[in-house]
């Protein structure tokens, strides 16, 4: 019956129906599909990664967001475990949470983070499928891809950023990181970057891939920017807590800023259930200017009715109850390894590592013009899996995509400076910076000692004079 | 430090700073955000509910979308419970999945739905956080705003579906159903609604709020249609299965229609974890129109990272341990339930319940006339409500949202012809249908058979003849 059918002219405009020909109907993606690319993965599932069949494969990358459990030697505490299973049995928690998260979850999380001057109550929680859903509601409700919004992020940083804002049309500009001052805004170019459609900037402070952990001062020169130029901040606080000892985490909500704030955080990292998808918003609002946006952040959260029950209902047993030496243990084993690689990769010759201040990562730095047979961070790293069967996450990826650094390069100081001159161009995706990789500090230590090893080796062996 | 820099003039268009007064700033919801409107949140949240103090409140509505779990009478199955326990104990599922869910419980998904000649593969499942979400990413997917698409979707209907296409700018369009068959389509108008700028009907078999169940060959006339006119079908099929004895559930993937079909579904009624966020898009392709599609959902599950591991984890436990007499007793529930329902509001002057083939509700037509005292459906509930303390969700709210009915009512056949007739107007929010009600069956048989006593006394007080 179908087949009579075929003769009769219907061609909706975004199917291409070839008339008189053998018909192909070809479904094409929206523009916002088509827009949403994730760096990281393309890189991993596009590379044509062979590791040394001989040596057996150390993943420094973990594919794609910093999975500290991949190894199993880093686990949730038993009260996480437990509490989740209390809430199982209890039975209590299958059915539908408002879609801004239970009361005693959101209450739970205003407890948690209420300190050091912060002062968040339960109303101003909005519990998200994991931090992803949380920046993803962040940058929906602030910026506005119809009306030509820019929104600002770190470079170097994590790409979801971009990945989120492009997908809806929103375009995003680079602001750089000093690598010399532990990484830390060069505001000259943060305020020069900042223009009429610029809705948000974002901060990520503890930082992925730099690991550094930002000073009360500096973070009180970046809000002022943001107050002068009244441009309201989405504070990815993921890595929250996460830094060594002689570092301290300031939440950027707990600076007087008269700047709105959005801080995303979860449990993703510091109680290491990442794949359990709780993550938080917490609106900052001393000037009263986030009314409508603190509106449409609970109605974004109604389109498709936020986080998992049972990890919602044991939230308040995991942030009260988990104890203070988990937290101890793993900023232990984070700077046991950092120390581990730090120390390690110093035997590499042509590589600089940064020892992190906090987080899960460590960024080094590749001198690219002692490798000169490799034409880029990818490269290297690439070449480093087939020989070592180590891989590293590197700094940049996908050279079609290379786009023209359209930002005055004169202004700022540092690494960005020197590569623009070199390179005459950046690449804009994985961590958005040549040059690099970030390697991973959560997988066991022999195995990251063994790693250190094999790039050292690798290095040595390519390292020109 | 602050204050010295509030003379500088610095404005972004977003944000409203008034020059030479004490300042204001208040920051613009983006397009988006002021877009996105759950319906039914809107009535009972702006509703003035006030319950009868002497009467222990009934809701029949259960807020938001039907949630089984509310009174503690339906609880997931021991095998459910017991698949999730082990999950956490195993310690196996606490990092990030693949965004597109874990490989074994997609390849249990796949298996659960292969049958009746639906044959799905693994690859041709992506889970989603819900299925709310999992409707997200096929209207996302399909529709584009920017390029003015509409979508298809049944009044009445689930709101859902209009609130994720408008807030990404996408028009919706109904197309009626008829009460006299069923609550089938209106196939005539359907096909009436469909333009150049079409990009998905959205089915709802078995639907909510109707209850019906739509037979092989009626949905062999939608797909006829979707074929003829190059239109691909978004399937919400989350009630699949939960049909009453005698009636058979199609799904419309297994009717090699050569029509390319998104399927909709998840945990959420079926197996009464509806917080429990698990949801899946089954992608079936016959004639290879989903190429891009099919890579689209995947990168848009790449931005948030899908649903909750634990959960993914104890997925093939679930669906295949889960016995077949927890499914019957289910079923029985709701059957007695509805039973009881039909019985009982037979018994209410003015009222005509619809004696539903499937899923957990009732749909009720108010005889508006017989009712001159009340100026909607939502009068009628408020209310009864207010008398009563029964509660049930209206077919249409918020009267200021009227909109004047655009389609051409002459082709239509049945009520929804009279309705235009008599008021010029249909009311585009809740189930988008004036006049009716719809009740849930999922609360307890006891309070059931007390709030239709209720409805009967109240419509017989106000019942004019």
């Amino acid at each position: 019956m179908l087949d009579h059918k075929l003769q009769e002219k219907s061609k909706s405009s975004h199917c291409s129906v070839i008339e008189g020909k053998p018909e192909v109907w070809k479904v094409e993606p929206s523009t916002t599909a088509k827009n949403c690319k994730n760096f990281i993965r393309d890189i991993v599932d596009n590379l044509d990664l062979k590791p040394n069949p001989e040596k057996p494969v150390i993943a420094l990358s973990i594919v794609s967001d910093g999975d500290p459990t991949v190894y199993g030697n880093l686990k949730p505490s038993e009260e996480t475990i437990q509490a989740v299973i209390n809430i199982i049995e209890e039975g209590c928690c299958n059915g539908y949470a408002p879609s801004v998260g239970y009361e005693n979850a959101r209450e739970a999380v205003s407890e948690y983070l209420s300190h050091d001057g912060v002062d968040v109550s339960p109303r101003d929680v909005i519990l998200c499928s994991g931090c992803s859903s949380s920046i993803e509601h962040c940058i929906t409700a602030l910026a506005d891809g119809s009306k030509n919004h820019n929104i600002l992020i770190p470079r170097p940083g994590f790409p979801i950023y971009r990945t989120l804002a492009e997908s809806i049309g929103v375009s995003v500009r680079y602001y750089n990181l000093l690598p010399e001052n532990n990484w830390e805004v060069d505001l000259l170019h943060l305020e020069s970057q900042i223009d009429q459609n610029t809705s948000a900037i974002v901060l990520n402070n503890p930082s992925n891939p730099c690991g550094s952990v930002f000073s009360e001062e500096h973070l009180q020169d970046i809000l002022e920017i943001a107050y002068r130029r009244r441009v309201p901040v989405i504070a990815d606080e993921i890595y929250e807590q996460l830094v060594f000892p002689g570092e301290k985490f300031v939440s950027a909500a707990s600076l007087n800023s008269h700047v709105p704030i959005l801080v995303c955080g979860g449990l993703a990292k510091r109680f290491l259930v990442p794949g359990w998808r709780l993550g938080w918003i917490v609106v900052h609002d001393e000037v009263g200017a986030f009314e409508h946006i603190r509106k449409a952040l609970v109605c974004l959260s109604q389109r498709t009715i936020g986080s998992n029950t049972l990890i919602q209902g044991a939230l308040p047993g995991i942030l009260r109850n988990t104890p203070q030496n988990f937290h101890d243990e793993l900023i232990e084993t984070l700077l046991r390894n950092a120390q581990v690689s730090y120390e390690g990769l110093q035997q590499a010759k042509g590589l600089s590592p940064f020892m992190p201040q906090g987080t899960m990562y460590m960024i080094v730095e590749i001198q690219m013009r002692k490798f000169p047979m490799f034409q880029s961070g990818l490269e290297f790293a690439q070449k480093m899996m087939e020989e070592e069967s180590v891989f590293c996450l590197p700094g940049e990826a996908n050279v079609e995509n290379r786009k023209r650094e359209e930002h005055s390069a004169k202004k700022t100081t540092g690494f960005c400076e020197s590569t623009v001159k070199d390179s005459k161009m950046l690449i804009y995706n994985c961590f958005a910076i040549p040059g690099f990789m970030r390697i991973v500090l959560t997988i066991p230590e022999d195995l990251l000692r063994e790693a250190c090893v094999r790039i050292a080796e690798f290095c040595n062996r390519h390292y020109a004079n």
